[in-house]
């Protein structure tokens, strides 16, 4: 199975790793919209530019789409469908219908399959949603997310005047999470489930009072939290907060019987040391599953809702049934 | 979408039960191998003798078959299987590989869907260990089981002489969860992973020390456990014990990154008040699935490997992508 990657940032770097851990997936290339020669690699596979990707139509089993969800992926993996079975791990949860009849369309047309969504979340965590809802159905679920860094909360803060840099945490909280578990079935306001840290190196000089204030009460991003401040010397950010780690729990409670008389808690948690790595790593099993599909005749757009999860091993479906069942 | 229920011990109960929690399925009757008239339902629903299921065919877009995997399903199935859409639990892992056989043999003969091994372990469990494994491939799962009552180490209570009733839990072990969960990759014993309380009724007068080591000493069952005994009356074991609660942990670790530096933990968590009002749960969303692509023209043995997870789901694919992904 020839893998391309098409975009080349943390998750870009992240698939690199992961389809070294893939026996039966080989990385044919990298495709970047930056100048090849100028970007280098982890693992030394070769980087060709974007503007030549269809050079490799025919050679690429699945392409992995790596841009952002806000700008990129809306054009890119439509375009890309047409020519490429591709995957993307678009994540801007209002806007995947759209996305999906874009891409569903394209692919179509091209006699490819498109994998939009993957990853954790959306992807295992919107899996999960779905299984402990399905049986479960007099119930209600929950998702929790972190301890980890939110990338768009940092970037917010670091828009703010007199910031350097920034590291945000999402925090889930503990009280939260207990009453969820323990089958209270509580409506949690956005301010109960999570609360925010955030880490931030100011300008020699600058105003810390107002950068605080401003944090506090931006809307959307921490209004609505309860939000500390920390401010730290560039060194501490470096030494304390270099690595992207997040996760999370998905919590279904419910009930079962004659009258409702037995309760059951679903809970499905992540810890995750790297937030790319494991995004990438859940894309290059979703991959092989693109390249199963689509080698049975399958085309379009798909969710990981549509793929039966044999197609995501490499093991056979006898081997499967023998020792995971 | 018509459901049957062939056997009627808790299992069947559940399904009966668990039908009402889903307004798309609608349950027919209950097959018993006891006589009809003896047989009291917990919603009135008819009871048929198993001897007239053929009459059913056509009639039933499901069967769901609730026996025992020991000496019903191995029979049950195949032959139910050749002229049904079918489910069952089939839970002896080892003899999986030779059951699937059986029945795809049936299944294909008939034209028919029938999906073996449904429930939580084989089932919810099995497809955690598959996920978690094929995104995780540089990695390690682990199950435990509980805490909860296993009805086999109970039953095997109860055949030493001198014993009226009682009740076994199967418990986790607090230290190799931790162990586990820190991604320490431990190599357990199973004395390490799991301990085994015994609740015990003995007879008037009947010597308790021998039989305390006749439980700890039975091979299989005890004798690779720490295992307590604790000796109660019939009125504490009715008080105390009469619910079969159960449940248990897949956690797979793994490393991911250059050299793997990066550490990632998967955990999926049931805690279960009933064992099979859950697993009977698990199977009404596992007959949807089974209906639907039976419609879909699909035949032969599947398992939940082979399912695709919108099929689970009464919501439709788009309104899962707006709600869930």
């Amino acid at each position: 199975m020839k893998i391309g990657i098409y975009g080349y940032g943390n998750l870009g770097r992240g698939v690199e790793l992961a389809v070294r851990q893939n026996s039966d997936e080989e990385l044919i290339g990298i495709f970047s919209r930056r100048d090849p020669s100028a970007v280098k690699t982890l693992t030394g596979v070769p980087v060709y530019s974007a503007d030549n990707i269809l050079d490799f139509k025919g050679k690429i089993d699945v392409l992995v789409i790596c841009g952002g969800s806000a700008t990129d992926l809306p054009l890119m993996t439509p375009r890309l469908a047409a020519d490429f079975n591709v995957v993307d791990s678009f994540d801007t949860h209002a806007k995947i219908p759209d996305h999906f009849e874009n891409v569903d369309r394209a692919a179509k047309s091209g006699g490819n399959v498109a994998l939009i969504s993957a990853g954790w979340d959306p992807g295992m965590f919107s899996l999960n949603r779905l299984y402990a809802s399905s049986i479960l159905p007099d119930g209600k679920d929950y998702t929790f997310w972190g301890r980890g860094v939110s990338q768009g909360h940092s970037d917010a803060i670091r828009r703010i005047n007199g910031v350097i840099d920034a590291r945000q945490y999402t925090v889930p909280s503990e009280d939260a999470l207990a009453s969820v578990r323990a089958g209270n079935n509580p409506e949690l306001t956005t301010r109960q489930k999570h609360t925010r840290e955030c880490y931030v190196v100011a300008e020699p000089g600058a105003d810390l009072e107002r950068i605080e204030r401003e944090i506090k009460t931006m809307p959307n991003y921490f209004s609505d939290y309860d939000t500390t401040v920390t401010f730290i010397s560039e060194e501490e950010l470096k030494r304390d907060h270099a690595e992207l780690p997040h996760g999370g729990f998905v919590i279904r409670t419910g009930k079962t019987g004659m009258n409702g008389e037995h309760k059951h808690v679903i809970e499905y948690r992540l810890q995750l040391e790297s937030n790319p790595e494991f995004t990438a790593s859940a894309i290059a099993a979703f991959a092989r599953a693109v390249y199963r599909m689509s080698g049975r005749g399958n085309t379009g757009c798909k969710t990981v809702f549509d793929i039966a999860p044999s197609d995501l091993s490499i093991l056979k479906p006898e081997e499967l049934r023998a020792k995971m069942l």
